[in-house]
Formats: structure tokens, sequence, C-alpha cells
């Protein structure tokens, strides 16, 4: 099959999957958990080819779960407002009827026949798992196969980069996908989801808490079904162990209008293009235009202070995460020397060096920058910024012979700060930059993911699209 | 082989294995870690039939491991104080030379070739990984084969029963094991161990971190192998993610008197009997003739506060834990039904009746508490308490078409408070009921593992045992 022609990106034209204004049609009669899912299957065969989203489906069982949906519509007695709902799960978090390998050699062929918490929540509300996404190497920067929907050429982002490359061929309405570092919200943004990075704790991740900020969440094409998937989760899994988890309405929170939001420009900033910069202006001044006030770095102190504080997110981040996953990953190389990529056993060499005091430190270093930004709270609503250094970078493959590049899947240097504050991060495709998506995040105070979600979707139901060179 | 002769209990004259006052002979050469591990098997051969302490042993593997740490000591380049020192490891820890089996069915065969990050640490500190020892299934409450080292027809408590009845047996001198309720405390105390269970966090858990209120803790002969293991393994792995970690001196601190110790009774104390509360009682009156301030629940409306707090903690605990453990129990009923106990399938049943509602709540109440216990800070510098509600009962096994004895390795109920308050706590053999151990539990403020032990250590060094009729 040859390559599909590069598919252009504009987000005032860009109409993604949605579900929830399709369950009147469920109950009616006029269309059908079976129908919608056939729907998707076909878009599957005809995008999966290029895009390589998935590594497992298992559409015989999906039929058959929809066939169930169906009945239950019809019968006016649906399980929950998603149920029927097709939806992707990242290759990460187990699931009983489909291999969980995790983008890993080492995990070819992995089946433990087990529902992580999350995928048990969203079967209980009657949702439809259609298929396994594709990750970066056990989340990490070894990227999948997986193109971006709208060039082939570039990537979809990582880790979660099938979850966000499914969601933005239309392919599925929603997908779960991790992040520990930019894994939800930049692939997400590269792709034109809509996807909410929640609190830390929020989504029960089940088998997967072996770090300290890592957290489950939720890629869709609308804010409304990512709000939905969300909290059907939580209510019924709760969060991570010791946390209250994910609060809010049953139904996605209506919009709401912030006063005055904070701009965080963080360490991306001068590093960025001209063409993102701008299109990132652009959108500042229609928000601004709207009547709410922005505060940036040298408005306030605190504001400079946070700024500060998130400087050197990446290698507080890094350190932490690495620390947290050396035994873990020491095992699997001291066990399958072969089944780990040289980036992994980079990252680990990294870690290994590392002293227990190195570990206290990175941490002592986040709980300050938490410090900041609840010190920000009396200032603004919430902070908005960039959801990625740009649009999709070009990916071709690692070349033989050459270096490594280290990041392939892009930079999360605007994700590390939503992820060190522990903050809830929500990503809306508001610009475009070459023809290709370029997302906002709206990043609220811990436990704010309803009010997070309600400001994202005030932006996105009142702002036009700014749209680049 | 018929059952050894009860070996009564007198704390004043029982002497438990050490390794601290060893490591001088070693470095002489007058003594060696191979001729110690010796004595070890020597003794495990003599008590081990009827003690059932050990599940798995790994003699070969331990005796070239403690050749090594002989030519290091000879040398006078040990990795540690620790160098040398046969361990035994809970079996719910994973251990890349013997099967990890947690006491249940469903798990026999389960060798998956890794070490956990604690049993990784003990390696790099030159400890001789002995064996696993037993563990009640999952740690919960179904009991393994282990018997009392002082009275084959008692329990020895659990779930680290293993770990705790090997340290009584004199077969090693310290063992791994963890706590969720009461898990290392009490079984310690029954059997005349030593042992601390640190603040929540204080030892990375490794592939362990599903619940919020599981520690990894120490059992040993004495209070200074106790704490030189606790250090070795927090110095090289950590704290759990996300937490500090246990820190303190890199030697057993030195005994510290306290000036004031509040006594807590919690809602074990109405129900105790009448030998256990009058040999707590002639200990608390030794205290006091030391010069040393007691505070009780009638003395201080904060003590009062705080005991109402903690008066409910079994259901807070039971509730916590049952909620965070009952996907994977979920899923391992699905994958082997006949591979769990009765006894874990009625908490299974117990915890998939909640809501997410229940378990925030819990969390509510267990939040609460700790404040209650944070205020209590400036009254005093430690708390006293039994660490168990009497002495070892006895155990007979399951009787058939009899209901099931929900405790059958004696009830936490006075192991709850520090579980849940996050704080550590030592538990030391200073008192014997019915030629049995008792003992009670020094506990501090989360941080003050350091702290607790000096005091702890002091009590030891400076009161004469309560014995009891």
């Amino acid at each position: 099959m040859s390559p599909s022609p590069s598919r252009s990106y504009d987000p005032r034209t860009f109409k993604a999957l949605t579900f929830h204004d399709a369950v009147n049609r469920f109950r009616e009669g006029t269309d059908s958990p079976r129908a919608y899912l056939e729907r998707c299957i076909e878009m599957i065969k005809e995008r999966e080819p290029i895009v390589k989203a998935f590594v497992a489906l298992n559409e015989s069982g999906a039929r058959a779960a929809s066939d169930e949906s169906t009945v239950r519509w019809k019968a006016g007695r649906p399980l929950s407002a998603i149920d029927g709902m097709p939806i992707g799960i990242k290759d990460l978090l187990e699931t009983k009827d489909m291999p969980t390998q995790m983008g890993c050699e080492a995990f070819r062929g992995n089946f433990p026949k087990r529902d992580n918490a999350a995928v048990w929540a969203l079967r209980e509300a009657g949702a439809v798992i259609l298929g396994k996404t594709a990750t970066a190497e056990l989340g990490g920067s070894h990227p999948p196969a997986t193109t971006n929907p709208f060039d082939p050429a570039r990537t979809a982002g990582g880790s979660s980069s099938g979850s966000a490359a499914a969601v933005g061929a239309r392919m599925i309405p929603a997908a779960i996908g991790t992040q520990v570092g930019g894994s939800i919200i930049r692939p997400a943004a590269f792709c034109g989801n809509f996807a909410l990075k929640p609190t830390q704790g929020g989504i029960n991740r089940g088998e997967r808490q072996a770090t300290s900020m890592s957290t489950h969440g939720v890629h869709a094409g609308s804010i409304e079904d990512m709000w939905q998937v969300t909290i059907e989760i939580a209510e019924r899994a709760g969060g991570d162990r010791g946390c209250l988890g994910l609060f809010g309405p049953r139904q996605s929170p209506a919009a709401q209008k912030p006063e005055r939001l904070i701009v965080l420009e963080t360490a991306g900033w001068e590093q960025l293009d001209a063409r993102s910069k701008s299109a990132f202006e652009t959108l500042l001044n229609s928000i601004q235009g709207a009547g709410i006030q922005l505060l940036r770095r040298a408005d306030n102190p605190l504001v400079e202070k946070l700024e500060q504080a998130i400087a050197d997110a990446a290698s507080i981040c890094n350190a932490i995460t690495g620390w947290e996953n050396r035994w873990y990953q020491r095992n699997l190389v001291n066990e399958r020397p072969d089944g780990i990529s040289e980036r992994a056993k980079n990252a680990l060499a990294k870690a290994e060096a590392m002293t227990v005091g190195d570990y206290r430190t990175a941490l002592i270093d986040r709980e300050a920058a938490q410090a900041c930004y609840s010190a920000v709270v009396p200032l603004a609503d919430a902070v908005i910024m960039l959801s990625s250094p740009g649009p999709a970078p070009l990916w071709a493959g690692d070349q033989p012979g050459k270096p490594l590049l280290s990041r392939p899947t892009g930079d999360p240097v605007f994700n590390f700060p939503s992820s060190m504050l522990f903050a809830p991060s929500v990503t809306v495709p508001l610009m475009a930059v070459q023809d290709m998506p370029l997302g906002a995040q709206v990043m609220g105070q811990p436990q704010e993911d309803a009010r997070t979600t309600a400001m994202a979707r005030w932006l996105v139901e009142n702002l036009a699209p700014s749209v680049g060179g």
C-alpha cells in the first residue's frame, strides 16, 4: 500500500469523532453502538496501514460488547453515558483480552489476562475496549511505528503515540494514555486531540503505581467525551492508592470564563520557533480581546518565582522517574539484555549513577516548585501555556550508524511542569502551524480537574482558532 | 519427628542471635561469615521441622556469598557493617534466586528471578540472602504452617510469620517483614523479636507499592542489628517513590531517655486479659520509677482526642487496604478461582461492596487521625503501648466443618494505629506472660525512626523486664 498523502490540518474545519452526540440516536434507534463500532473499524481499515496506532485489536470482542450495548440503549437502560463507546487502551495497561507488550521486546507475547483498574471501570460503564494503542517503549522515549495522522513523515508524539494518533485519525472517539513527563499532553497536541492529564493520583493506575508522578489520562475528539470517560472511570475505580481521586460533575462541566490567566513561558520559550510563538501570541491576543487578564513573569514576582522553580523541570523530573524505575529496569535488563532499547539502557545508566541523596534533592526541588505553584492561587484562575514547543517534528526512524536522537517523539519541555506540579492540564486544539495541529494547555491547581476542564471548554467555545504560517 | 517440647520464654535470660558483636571476630579471623552461616544452618536443621519458618532456602548461594564476605572481612574491606549477615526475606518480596509464592496457591511455582529493591540493597551491602520466610497468604490473615518458636501450639503471628519465628528461634539474626495492618510488630512481639515498622514510605518497597499503608520493616535479635539492616537498605534503595525515605545515623543510635511518654490504650484495652494488662502496668511503673512522666487519656484532652480518632482504626485500615487491593485480588480470583483461600475471598467480597465514596471517607478519617497525632507532638517524646493484646494465641489450624476463625494469627488491634498514622514503631521484648513473649512498642512521629529507635534502646538498656503470671 502506498503512503496516503499528507492530510493538512485546519482547526477551523477539522471534525474529530465524537460520541456524546450519538447517544440520542442510540435511544431513538436511528443509530446503534454496533453501527458506531463498525464505522470505527472501517476507519481503522482505511487509516491504520499508515498511521499504525494499534498494536492489538479485538474486533470480535468489541462487536459482542457493542451488541450488548445496543440492546441496553434500546431498552433505555445504558450502564453509563459512555455505554457502547469504542475506546483504545495504551499498551502499558493490562487488559484481560489482549496482550500487554509495552512497546518493549522483552514483553513480546506478555499476556497476563488481567484488567487494569481503569479498564475494569470502563467495562463496568459499558465501554467497548476495541484495541491496545502503541506506546513508546515502557512509556519512555524509544518510539513505536506510529505516524502522525496529519503527516506520516512526522511523529505522533509519545509515549501515548497510538492513543493520540487513533483519536486524531478519527478511528475512535477516545483513548486512554499515561503521562509521567509529557506523554499525554504532547502527543494529544501533535494529533489535534483534546486531552486531560489529571491531578496526580486522580485516576486509579491499578497495577501501575510504581512512580510518584505518572497518571492515566484521556484523549478524545471532544471535551465532552474527554470528561465523560474520565469521570466514569473515577466514579468506579477512584484515584490512586491513598488519593481521594478525581471529583466532579457526572457530565462535562459547562464552560466557565476565567477572569485572569497566568502565561507560563517555561524553559522551552527561548528555543521556540517563530511561527509557533506567533500562533500562540495571536491566541493570547484573542484571549485578552475577550476581556481576560493575562499575567506574565514580568508582571508579578510570584509568577517569576514559579518560572524559576520550573526552569529545571526536565532534569528534576528525569532524576525522580529514573531513580524510581531503576530496580524495575535493572531487573529487566538482567533478565533480557537484548529485550530493551539502547535509549532505555542509556536512561538506566544515568539513573544508576544517582545516589539516594540525588533523589531526595530532586524530590525537595519538586516540593519547592509545588509551593511556588500554590502561591499563585490568588493571582489567577489557571495557567495557559503551549502544549509543545511547536508542531510534531519530522521523524524518519533511527539512522544506522548515526547517534540516537534523544527525543524522537518531541520535546516534553512544556509538559514537565504539570507533571511535577501534580496539576491537572487540559490541551485544546486551538492552533495550527504549517498545516499541523498545535495545542494550548490550560493548567489548574491540583484537584481542580473539573474547573480546569470548564475553563478549557470556554476557550474552545469562544475563541477563533489561531492559524499560523 | 516428634514435636519438640515447649521452650518457655524468659526475657531476663533469653539470648537472641546477634550479628553486630561478631564482626570484630571476623576482622580478627577468630570467626567468619561462613562459620556464622553454618551455625545458622545448624540451628535451622534443629528447629525448622517444628517451627516451619522458611518456604525456601538457598544454602549453596548463601555459602558462596558468605565465603566472599569472609574474604572481604579478612582483607579489612567489608561492604558494610552487615556484610556477611544471613538474612531471611518475607516471601512477598521478589528474589532473583528463590521463588516468590506469597503463601498463596495461585502463586505456587512463581519465580520471577528479580530482586526487590530492598533485597538488591541488602546484596549490595554484602548481606547473605539465606531464605524466603513464610507469610500469611498475600500478607493477609490466612496463616502459613509456621509455629511459634516458644510453643508450637501457638501462632507465630502474621503476616510476617516466618520472619518473626526464624529470628525468635535463633535461626538467623535478622529478617525482612512487611506490615499493612499489624504484620511486623505483632509477630515480632509474639516471637520475642526487636522490630522496626518504619515511617510510611521509609524503605523502598520496590515492586510492592500497590497500597497506601504498607511498609517493609526489619525483625532482629537485637536493636543494633535491627537499625543496621534498616539503614543499610535505606542508604542504598531509599524510600518509596515520592518519599524522602528513612534517614539517620549509619550505626544504631545511642540510647536516649525520653522525658514524657503518652500511654495509648486503643480499642484493644478493654478486652485485654488481666495478666497482660498487669505485665504492662508493671512495665509502666518501672518507667515512671525511672523518672519518665506518663500521660494517659484522662490526663490531657488531646490524648483523649487521639484515642477517639484511632478507636475505629481497624475498620478504617481494612476499608482502605481492601479497596486498594480489590482489582488485584479480583483479577487473581478470576484467573485462579481455586488458588485463593476462603478468608481472602471473604475480604474481597467486603471490598467489592464498597463505593469510591466509602474509600474517600476512610482516607479522610485516616488524615484526621494523623492530624490528631501531630497535635500531641508538644506533649511527649513518643507513645508507648502494647505490641499485641496478649501473648501469641493458641492455634491448631482450621477445623473442618467449623466457621473460619477470622484472626488465627492474632488481633492487630494494637498495630493499626502506627500503620494508619504512618508512624515509626519499634517493638521491644520487655515482658513475658505465661512463659511467652509480650512486646511493648514505642511509636514516634513520622520521620523519627532514628529517635524512636534511640528511645526504645533506652528502655531496653535501663528497665528490668516485666514477667507476669
